[in-house]
């Protein structure tokens, strides 16, 4: 017997055929023995509609009620879930993030979770009652609604099952994490078990199975973290590991993971844009004078390359934006050309990120040395490079996305 | 300065530009200087696309479910609204029945208002925002939420009203009560006042302007009330009366009705069924065996006609039950056939109840007799009669509805 919270995305719970699918799920779990706790998103296409109506109300609007008509998305799919158990015999209830309560800060529309007040429902749950519980929204300190930016269902279900001292299983349309995109890589294959913090690595990179900040918060917490799919058969024999743990993949920590290996995954991000200052002075206080602007319009920069300076007097100045900010960060760069002292900006969008990660690599050289090769040997350029611990990622022409992740899976062993 | 309560109904807050509509009438009241709470309903269409789905989610559902469902649909129009009114430069907020709190009794789907809480809201009017309220819901003593009934945003603005010591204009798509149905009567007129205990008789027999329960606490409770049409411009000149009260009906106590019409509506109604029970055995205590089982299985009674017996011995009996009753009435009056002891059952839904309402027939004689003459000189056969303090019913064939209608219209007086 295990508490288990069981977390269901929106293209789970689409219609109400999926939501059905949805409570067979769950008295799997339920049948099995375990209490559980369910944590739905809205139905999929809900939220965009009532995020484009509260555009079309205002065209800025007060994120206090953004918050109270986007909730009423995950309190549907809580109601129609909880009726759909009962249905099935199962008992059932939902809970509202107000009525649990689930407290958060009030930064309306990206609020943080601070404490899960689960008592009331935990003792539900020892009464053999299953809660089902609308994920995305808390309630802030003055009573109101309050949402956790999108994607937040996944991290509602990591605070609850940390609140009650349970596993979390996301469901998503995916069985797992895999070790690249298996559209594009087609002998990626599903990981068994992946680290926190690998997994930190590839959801920050665009590997979009899960959300970074309930990545973070399991980790934090300790919660044991599995992906598996909705749409496998929910009345199949549940493959479990030797821990309890099903055919998803599980995120856990380093040390519950026997064979280490050196490269985890090769994950991709084509939300870069690329940004090129054409023979800045070069004088010590440069990059103050250039970040420093962007860091104040909130714009974060993540790669950069200084080339070496051929006459002493000018460099050129490399950086990477997110795509979405590649405007106002040309704006503000533009505006401080004479503080800065550059000839010409160049931009593109032509570009993608390719990450090599593993928690192997911090015992192993090497690693960055292979990846240079092989991509000299596909003929594929280097625009930029960035380094952690358990990270390496490149800046590469984005023609070249497919080539390269291919090629740097089989070099590292990775294929099928 | 006065506070109001403003409620708009589903085809009112239809759509975002509905919406804006909407905002356009607070405006007016909030530039006139008013203090204004708004009830809002959820976008036409919702509630029943909410209600289907939770009948798809299992054949029998726990009304608790039901009502996180559908309590939902208002949950957006508030939001909307707010959000709306801010891009309009009017300070405003949402609160959900939860929020005010809306306390109600635990009877789920048909929950009843208990209590208003409103003192926090009333200080924020207080200080110039308008309270945009989610109609339609409360919450139970268990902290769950609860819905009123279907059109029981009516009753969510009465009770707030009163809370609030306002007076409450309820908006919808006609622009008041009329002396009859405008669609069959072309000369019906619209009348400036009508009394609560009128109106109540008006809203209970099917003309669909006022929820009867709300009419019931306005009446309690002392609040004026006044319909009125969200679909007239809402810059339009508040053609307001002495009493500062707009162009729609105002409802109000009967003393404040100066010129008493004998006469002031003629409403009818078409949910009614007959029922005949031929050659029923004629003897003491028939009445309760027909009538005890019917209120058994809690279906309502309403017209009853007991024929003279010829033979001194069986007689006919004839009564009307709501349309959708008709099935189960039936069957419990066949499964009943031995003990009560007739010889057979018709019935039929081809009829119509037509109703007389004026408060000033308390001092007038001879109303009744001039309905039957009119209706008799039409060749009109009346099948059955109720009377109250204050009404007359008949029940007619339905094919004589329209005839009847204008027929009564004209007799007394009402025609504009």
């Amino acid at each position: 017997m295990a508490r288990i919270v069981m977390k269901f995305g929106g293209t789970s719970v689409a219609d109400v055929a999926k939501i059905r699918n949805v409570a067979q799920h769950v008295k799997r779990e339920v049948t099995a023995g375990h209490q559980v706790a369910v944590v739905v998103s809205a139905m999929a296409g809900t939220t965009d509609r009532l995020v484009q109506w509260t555009r079309e109300a205002a065209r800025v609007h007060d994120a206090r009620e953004y918050d109270a008509v986007v909730s009423s998305g995950e309190q549907i799919t809580s109601g129609l879930l909880a009726i759909t158990l009962q249905g099935m015999g199962i008992p059932a209830r939902s809970w509202q993030g107000w009525q649990v309560p689930v407290r958060t800060d009030g930064s309306h529309g990206r609020a943080r979770i601070v404490a899960v007040e689960a008592d009331e429902l935990g003792r539900r749950l020892d009464q053999g009652e299953v809660a089902v519980v609308a994920g995305f929204q808390g309630i802030s300190p003055d009573n109101r609604i309050t949402t956790l930016g999108r994607g937040g269902s996944d991290t509602s279900a990591v605070a609850l099952a940390a609140a009650l001292n349970a596993r979390c299983d996301i469901y998503t349309d995916v069985d797992g994490v895999y070790t690249s995109d298996p559209h594009i890589v087609s002998r990626a294959r599903k990981l068994d078990r992946i680290s926190y913090e690998e997994m930190l690595e590839m959801a920050s990179l665009g590997a979009k199975v899960l959300q970074t900040r309930a990545v973070e918060m399991a980790m934090i917490q300790r919660v044991p973290l599995q992906v598996r799919s909705s749409f496998e058969p929910p009345d199949a024999p549940n493959q479990a590991t030797v821990d309890g743990f099903g055919p998803g993949t599980l995120v856990c920590d380093e040390e519950d993971i026997v064979e280490k290996q050196i490269v985890s995954g090769i994950a991709y991000s084509k939300d870069e844009a690329k940004v090129t200052l054409i023979r800045v002075v070069d004088k010590p206080g440069v990059a103050a004078r250039v970040f420093g602007p962007l860091a104040d319009a909130n714009i974060n920069v993540d790669m950069i390359v200084q080339n070496v300076s051929e006459d002493g007097k000018t460099t050129d100045l490399t950086f990477t934006v997110p795509h979405g900010d590649l405007d106002r960060a040309i704006e503000v760069i533009e505006q401080a050309q004479d503080e800065i002292g550059y000839h010409r900006l160049v931009s593109s969008t032509d570009v993608v990120k390719i990450s090599v990660i593993g928690i192997g690599m911090r015992s192993h050289a090497g690693v960055a040395a292979r990846m240079f090769q092989v991509l000299g040997e596909r003929g594929i350029n280097i625009q930029a490079i960035t380094t952690s611990e358990i990270k390496i990622s490149i800046l590469i022409d984005a023609a070249y996305t497919e080539l390269a992740l291919r090629t740097l899976h089989s070099a590292y062993d990775l294929d099928a």
